[in-house]
């Protein structure tokens, strides 16, 4: 008998041009395309056991059996590996994050990259890097950005086969630290998947995807030619851009607290005062405040000093998702 | 001899559907239409004195002389004044505000309808509310809201004389409030002025422009109607809709401060449990919380509980700008 198991990692993502919205919500066919940079030093292992006996997926995330809507989105996620390997067995799935999840790290990302290959592979499947980025697409939009290495683009694409993510630069191309402020470890009251679904009820959402191939040109190029000043105002404008869709959306998604508020304050200020500084938010209340490698540790703790930040993780670009 | 000196009364106003940006800057004719309440316990008064002798304006506002920059705002404003009466002396001008300054209660909105009323009546002149209102929207456009009395519409138009306020219902038709949450006295480092000039820099002005009918119907309709809720939702959406603005132009202006934020989820979630209560913050960082008269203890005791919050001021809806 042939044991169908195998183990992968991959490291969750900072968006710096951000995914927000669908042109399918099923496919995750994002309205816009995206760019990120993978965290190296979190991640997420998960291990896929493929068994005959079992009569449904089964999932432990973090220690503890996950709960039924989990269990449901695995499931239609595993049908999907199935139907490509031409397989009907039920698999346990063992995942385990480094970092704390629901608050802004996106802690999807890295789980369905490292579930996609874990998965395939442990199904007999052999997938390209596009092949994987596709499949982990479908589990949560920004996971395909973690599946290639270091600094990666989405490319939006109208079909199923036109949608991944690419390396534009690898880890080592530039030394950028990614300083996360926690404010707050709740989970999020209104997830992503359910903020894709309602973007379209901003009047501001089209504008912010008519308007994005520009930022990601110019996001693309900063990164490309190491340029601190564009890199960090395109950033940060393509941050406030996604906020504002949320903020007038219907239901409201303000995912900011004062301290995000007070973190965005300092960071504008500090920038001002000629620190290679800018902010960036995802679907939470928590701030990535990027900077290059050799001021990290001072900007680590000017953050840790504002009040409201509980603590501050530092991760800097990572690598592709992987096997072990 | 004639004595050329008159005084006025005028009232701030809080923008329920707000006015940024501008089609013509020197007009300042507005790139859409705004609705406002007048507020009533807060006052500018002003008094216009035209001396033969004297040989420039000179303001005095709050007891201190004026400086350079209101100085010859002022004077651009009353060489029009001059003009429409065809006089040539220069005025000696005293302004005197109940409330702080510069701080997201709109000082300008006041100032200009109380200077409009009291420097034609000084100058033997004898204006309709339009021609008033239309005159103090070329000192600062939301004035020539505070001309008329209780609720009232700025609508736009492409000429000086089509665009004007007007009364859509009296004082007394609602019996709402505002608690005004006071988070910071501090002058603002980018006035409203500069503001209206930088709108169209961010990729998210043509769309809240062009949505802004629907609001404003939707806004009209609910005062007339006292329908808090609808009024609530759009209130609040059409506040965000311009910080989404502020926050995604070129410079980016972010008024809010930490305890701005802490006041708006605050406001969120007591609606949630039941109370009438909504949020709306102009060009600064306070925020104004509208509520029915008779919960406006228990909102103001609420407010001075949360954490930043300085004072809070409470105004009714006030009448219109009037000579005393």
């Amino acid at each position: 008998m042939t044991i169908k198991k195998a183990t992968a990692t991959a490291h969750p993502n900072i968006a710096l041009i951000k995914y927000w919205g669908n042109i399918d919500h099923e496919l995750r066919l994002p309205s816009n395309g995206s760019i990120s940079m993978n965290l190296g030093c979190l991640e997420t292992r998960t291990t896929v056991m493929f068994k005959l006996e079992a009569k449904s997926d089964n999932l432990v995330l973090n220690g503890k059996a996950a709960d039924l809507d989990a269990q449901k989105r695995i499931t239609v996620f595993m049908n999907r590996v199935r139907e490509l390997a031409g397989i009907t067995d039920h698999a346990h799935i063992v995942s385990e994050n480094n970092f704390p999840a629901g608050v802004g790290i996106a802690s999807s990302s890295s789980a369905y990259a490292a579930l996609s290959l874990a998965a395939t592979k442990a199904a007999g499947l052999s997938l390209s890097e596009r092949e994987l980025s596709r499949l982990a697409r479908t589990g949560s939009g920004s996971a395909c950005r973690s599946i290639p290495e270091g600094f990666t683009e989405w490319i939006t694409g109208d079909t199923h086969n036109k949608s991944y993510a690419e390396s534009i630069a690898p880890p080592d191309h530039w030394n950028l630290k990614d300083c996360i402020a926690i404010v707050s470890q709740d989970h999020k009251e209104i997830g992503s998947t359910q903020g894709h679904e309602i973007a379209e009820t901003s009047p501001l959402q089209a504008s912010r995807i008519a308007s994005a191939p520009e930022r990601l040109d110019i996001c693309r190029q900063s990164l490309l030619e190491r340029d601190f000043k564009s890199f960090a105002e395109v950033v940060e404008l393509d941050c406030n851009m996604m906020h504002a869709v949320m903020m007038t959306s219907n239901p409201t998604l303000l995912y900011w607290e004062a301290a995000t508020l007070s973190i965005i304050k300092a960071v504008q200020s500090w920038r001002m005062d000629g620190l290679q500084v800018c902010y960036t938010i995802d679907a939470g209340p928590n701030v990535h405040v990027l900077c290059p490698n050799d001021i990290r540790a001072e900007v680590a703790e000017k953050l840790s000093g504002i009040p409201g930040v509980q603590k501050v993780i530092t991760a800097g670009s990572g690598g592709r998702a992987q096997i072990i």
